[in-house]
């Protein structure tokens, strides 16, 4: 057994799935002074040639439109040859802990959610830092949301994200409670950045465990400018969760966002909300990959948690 | 910080939770030869009395009846006041590492069980090692499950247990398919120990951060008396889990068995079994204890569970 505890690969996964952890953790990155917005700008550039590399060679069969929504761009996704006619409208949010994965990034990483959730996707391409920190993301997704409740009504609406995407899409639903709109029919949570104040456990016990993530608190306040973290539109964990959809939360065993995920859906619960729990068996951040059996297995999960709460007939 | 990792006590939990992990692992036992009986015998007796630890002081409200089903010592349990008309049973079968919790510990462990599920109770005092290896206390579960099918339709029939009593209690739906018997109307897994191999990524993961419980690899083969330990009557994960009923999946993100439980949840969901898992912030192996207010909140979700599966009227 090696010394760097994360280098053991259980037998308990896919061959796919122990490929990837065998892998070694991604290098920990050290992050600039939160002034320095250039030094920022190519440690962003750098993160997303890495996100890129994931879906280099993939053809996703959708049509795209790169449009204008409520001033923001946002790629409004279908699978080709599927009926769009009052087909449900999927508002995703793109991770990339919130200073990541925009533009041509945002287009494939929500192609891949048009793939599984058999719905018309709305990619929401939100301002960022440096440029645009707090709450420029969130008033952008609030935005967008507010114009698709124009499009659809609430119950053939459904909003998710994964990571930074997490975050954003509980907070979107935090800011329509206080701002009086209607919920969406459910709402999907892959590992959700759901505590910039990385206050749960996992972000101790599974440190040496998850070869994808490591803390991303100077990313956290770079993002949150100067605004206290446990802001509970900055970290929704700490939200009044009552009158939330029927949610749907993924993590894994080794996933750093472990905590949050659990925690998340621990509240959810406590006010009452219907909210399914599925947690992967040593899988860190975000998967392995996006192509294993076990990735496969979550997004029929997903699909099939969708397909459940789609208006009938 | 320490340099027991284990010692690192979040701030994401309750007090009483706080206070619990702040205790220093249990000592990882040193176990006899599987030969050894006396020395087995020894071994259980201090086990026990840790376990009876737990109950000092607890006077539960219920009615016992000590009896025997079947030919099995059986602590048939209500809750004092009780109607006990058409009230389904819960056939609860109890914890100890497949070779402790027995006689009086079972009639304290099920009378915590029938504090909470507001049905009759059955608690089953089967046979242990090292006299009573494999199959007797599996064979002790299902002589009692038919008898059970005697007094009430399978319907009323609910089915559960905790850590060992979660294998015996999946175990025992495995040999009911096989011989034909209907199955319960749910089923309740509390941190199961659904593989006796220890395959799952959290034996390692975990192994520093639960300060309940270490390896039962020798308690394991003690048990199993030369019969292969993956075999789906003594490793539940590994059997056919086509038809089993809905079932109630708990664990923590500390918890030695949180891949036992979130691979079973994964198993049943692949036989597409209705299955909800539930994984508690930063809880070890068994809970905080079983008065803290995370162990509070998992016996309401418990109970709403059964509530839900009972028959209505």
């Amino acid at each position: 057994m090696s010394d760097q505890p994360g280098a053991h690969v259980p037998t308990s996964v896919s061959e796919v799935a122990r490929q990837f952890l065998a892998a070694p953790a991604s290098d920990r990155a050290t992050y600039p002074a939160l002034t320095d917005a250039p030094a920022w700008s190519r440690l962003i550039d750098i993160t997303n040639s890495a996100l890129r590399e994931r879906f280099s060679g993939f053809d996703f069969p959708v049509e795209v439109q790169d449009t204008k929504i409520a001033g923001v761009r946002t790629f409004v996704l279908n699978l080709r040859g599927m009926s769009t006619e009052k087909t449900p409208i999927y508002l995703d949010l793109h991770g990339g802990a919130l200073i990541a994965g925009g533009g041509e990034l945002c287009r494939l990483i929500s192609s891949a959610t048009a793939m599984i959730n058999g719905m018309i996707t709305w990619g929401v391409d939100y301002r960022m830092p440096p440029s645009h920190p707090y709450p420029a993301a969130l008033d952008d997704c609030v935005a967008v949301y507010r114009a698709l409740l124009e499009e659809r009504e609430p119950s053939d609406i459904f909003v998710g994200g994964g990571s930074a995407g997490g975050n954003l899409a509980a907070a979107l639903l935090v800011r329509a409670k206080e701002e009086g709109l209607p919920m969406p029919a459910a709402l999907v949570l892959l590992s959700p950045e759901a505590d910039l104040t990385e206050s749960g456990d996992s972000f101790f016990t599974n440190r040496l465990f998850d070869n994808v993530l490591g803390s991303l608190h100077d990313v956290n306040l770079l993002y949150a400018d100067g605004h206290d973290l446990s802001d509970p539109h900055l970290s929704p964990l700490f939200a009044d969760l009552v009158g939330f959809p029927p949610t749907f939360l993924q993590s894994g065993t080794r996933d750093l966002f472990l905590s949050n995920t659990v925690r998340m859906h621990r509240r959810l619960r406590s006010a009452g909300v219907e909210a399914e729990l599925h947690v992967f068996e040593a899988m860190p951040h975000g998967g392995f990959g996006g192509t294993s059996p076990e990735d496969l297995e979550m997004c029929a999960e997903m699909r099939r948690f969708l397909d459940r709460h789609r208006r009938k007939g």
